[in-house]
């Protein structure tokens, strides 16, 4: 492989050049009228537009994608995530182009995509399920008999669903008809499809998820797990590995289980079963994700393995290079998604231009991002701007490291998650581990954040600067009356 | 310990900041007239003005520096490296002040910080010395005998130098009167004592040391080895852990040595015992720095231990918190300095203004800066801007690691090391591992550089974006007949 194209934007498309820069391999960028300028455009040795900023112009049309391929020469095609990284029609078009598709077969997409096809071919390995209906049902007779077995509260979810769409909570029997009725006619509207599945309703969740890897000659294993517990709007927004709740045994079994769900469906490539913890530390299968994860970093800080490499060799018919028990965990790592978004206003996307854009330095932080000092945030697409990655020796360094990173990214122009994050990260909650899912709606509100007015600061800086230039003189003055600098922190000269 | 002084400037001021941060203790940063408007100022919590840009009006007086502790309420001092890091007049100036010295006691500086003593030390516990004098001369009659028992090629060294100064090569017993004489007389105008060692002269020497904490009650582990072995003009330029060419039972036994070394003088905090290595693998006792290396990170990245935060830990009077058989190495480290040098000028400072500033990211790299886009090198100082370092699984992979930082990190206004250490990254001696502290001599000549002329990279790249926008509609026409754009890069746009 000798030339890779690289069919996503962003930090996700920079980091994935990286790798490739790395091991000598050339890179293209495809992208939108949108993003030309943009820094994966840059760092590319070629760069193809692909069409407008809309991404049903751009970024989700295969055929630009394979057509650019064509032009470049490239014989390889990573999809990132999002846009097509998960769909099995492109990685069948751009195998049948002659194309290596940096990922899993299509078949392997296509079942882990359709929630009950994942299910029944896990359920082949005794994976544990959260209990419930095994098959999708529409009739609310049927349904609710399965509910009063499975006991209530219970959960209804669209079977075609995600990301929160067609889910409701069902306390008592009284209340299950109505309720039921509401969520098909949703999932009907939502996703062209009524079906549901009923589910115990686990009412302290922790979301925790395995990295899985697999090569093309039958090996599989897992890289232990990822907890990816705060969200807010049901998406990830802060994630860690390890968890801190898991014990050694439990993390056994759980990576066994990812790694039978992977097994089953012949998966080779990266990828990430993602599983439900209750209170009792009983785990439960929820789906498998057929890509990379946003979240990889925090696996690759702990075990010390480049992801996007394992990647591309897996792609190229290499054999897995570690056994199982020769991977150990290192260290802690923990990532926050820096978003273009107002916390104070219910994480709504706050678009913009980066006025001041200075990133946190020095030991143990790694800064993913697309963006640098002056450039816009297009409302095209995700808010995410960056994602800030701590490593330490332990959680509590981690999450101390974190802060202080936190407070050396200086962003204006733009409101972001970074101020969110020091409040996690100052959370008792957080920091002793004791949290769940519901964390934001629990211990979150707005005015809790602690709010350092970027403009202000600016100004002051602007103002101290030009007062220090003046006053340079008496710097070295020990005797210098003047010491009324307390504005500019509360610095001391004399 | 609620409040700490950082006795330095620039990017160690700033690494030392940010780990005590991280702890939760106050910072104050004290500063020349020249660094005023420098990260390290802006950074710290309170910043003592302490006279003018010449180090001997600031840095390096004790009194100024003891008096902004009395200020700012400070209760301790780290003196990072150089200015008055291994001098005991200062460290005991500081204890006799009640305040905490970062560092060893004054006693083990005294006797680390002069050549004879440290040897006589070093000596009871039978650590491998280059064969030669044990006492310094200064009789020709008796150094040439001397040197004849030793064998040439000899090395003739002044007992008070350092830094490649008042050093001379004897080839033969028919030079040695003369370059003896010589030497005699360079050592007395330079350091003001004429005494000289006669030693053997290794031909092929790697530069190894051993990175060790001691505590207040008695332990004394080592961290494993740094080899330094690339220097220019006789100073270390590229630092990696661990070496390439050191066997385990090699490294366990330099390790157990360093570790004696250092309790010959009852070692306490981060100290470093340097060693020679030659030919056969047999390695001798050089020095030990009784200080934090500037080299420190790599082997922070190869451990996972934060040496700052060790040395806080160890000044409070805690106990080391990890035993020897605990440590371990992990993956593989590399450190480049970039100085604002002239790699084509015999590595001559190049000072000026950082015109475009801009740092690698992604996986696997660490920046220890102290400068913004914009900033000025002063010419009072060393000229180092920053540390890279890259971290990766294994020595090819940072090796290649260093080439992408290298090819990311953008600096123009000042000449760097930058395309140097790209150069040795993909040296064939270097990537397999075989060279020694000749390496550039050997190697290198600035015509072998690969230049690339910022200046006109950054003309380009401003042509190319007005290119862009006067031409952004048929970006997105497939049929556009306008491709002659290879000069940005070789793109394909279309």
């Amino acid at each position: 492989m000798k030339k890779l194209l690289v069919a996503n934007r962003g930090e996700i498309a920079l980091r994935i050049m990286r790798s490739a820069k790395e091991m000598g391999i050339q890179t293209v960028a495809v992208y939108s009228e949108a993003d030309r300028l943009s820094l994966h455009v840059r760092y590319a040795d070629e760069a193809v537009c692909i069409g407008a900023a809309p991404s049903n112009e751009s970024y989700l049309v295969a055929e630009k994608i394979i057509e650019a391929c064509k032009i470049t020469g490239a014989e390889a095609i990573h999809p990132g995530y999002g846009f097509l990284s998960e769909n099995a029609v492109f990685a069948r078009k751009v195998i049948e182009a002659g194309l290596i598709f940096i990922g899993p077969s299509p078949e392997a997409i296509e079942i882990m995509g359709n929630k009950l096809a994942a299910k029944a071919a896990a359920m082949r390995y005794n994976i544990p399920m959260v209990p419930g209906t095994e098959t999708a049902i529409t009739d609310v007779a049927e349904a609710k008999r399965r509910a009063a077995e499975v006991g209530f509260p219970i959960l209804i979810k669209a079977a075609a669903g995600g990301g929160g769409k067609g889910m409701r909570i069902v306390d008592t029997a009284e209340d299950f008809d109505e309720q039921m009725k509401l969520a098909v006619s949703e999932a009907t509207s939502a996703f062209g499809d009524g079906s549901v599945f009923i589910e115990r309703y686990v009412s302290s969740p922790r979301h925790i998820e395995i990295q899985v890897l697999g090569d093309s000659h039958g090996n599989i294993i897992h890289l232990f797990e990822r907890e990816c517990s705060v969200q807010r709007r049901h998406q990830k927004v802060i994630e860690e590995a390890p968890s801190s709740v898991l014990t050694p045994e439990i993390r056994e079994r759980m990576g066994k289980c990812a790694v039978d769900v992977a097994r089953s469906v012949n998966y080779t490539n990266a990828g990430t079963v993602e599983f439900i913890l209750d209170e009792n530390l009983d785990f439960y299968f929820l789906e498998m994700n057929t890509r990379l994860q946003v979240e990889h970093p925090v696996t690759e800080m702990i075990t010390g393995i480049d992801l996007v490499k394992e990647q591309i060799r897996i792609a190229r018919g290499e054999a897995l290079r570690f056994k199982q028990e020769e991977l150990r965990i290192n260290g802690h790592a923990i990532e926050l998604r820096v978003y273009a978004e107002d916390p104070a206003n219910n994480f709504l996307p706050d678009i913009g231009t980066l006025r001041t854009y200075r990133l946190p330095n020095g030991p143990g932080i790694r800064v993913d991002d697309g963006f640098e000092e002056g450039m816009e945030v297009p409302i095209y697409y995700d808010p995410m701007i960056a994602k800030l990655i701590v490593y330490a020796a332990d959680r509590k360094e981690a999450v101390d490291r974190m802060i202080r990173a936190i407070d050396e990214y200086t962003v204006s122009g733009v409101a972001t998650t970074l101020a969110f994050g020091k409040f996690v990260m100052q959370h008792e909650a957080f920091r002793s581990g004791d949290f769940d899912t519901h964390f934001v709606q629990k211990y979150f509100k707005p005015e809790l954040l602690v709010h350092e007015n970027e403009d202000e600061a600016r100004i002051a800086a602007i103002i101290a600067v030009k007062w220090l230039n003046e006053h340079r003189k008496q710097f070295i003055q020990p005797d210098s009356s003047n010491t009324s600098s307390d504005w500019v922190k509360n610095r001391k000269d004399y």
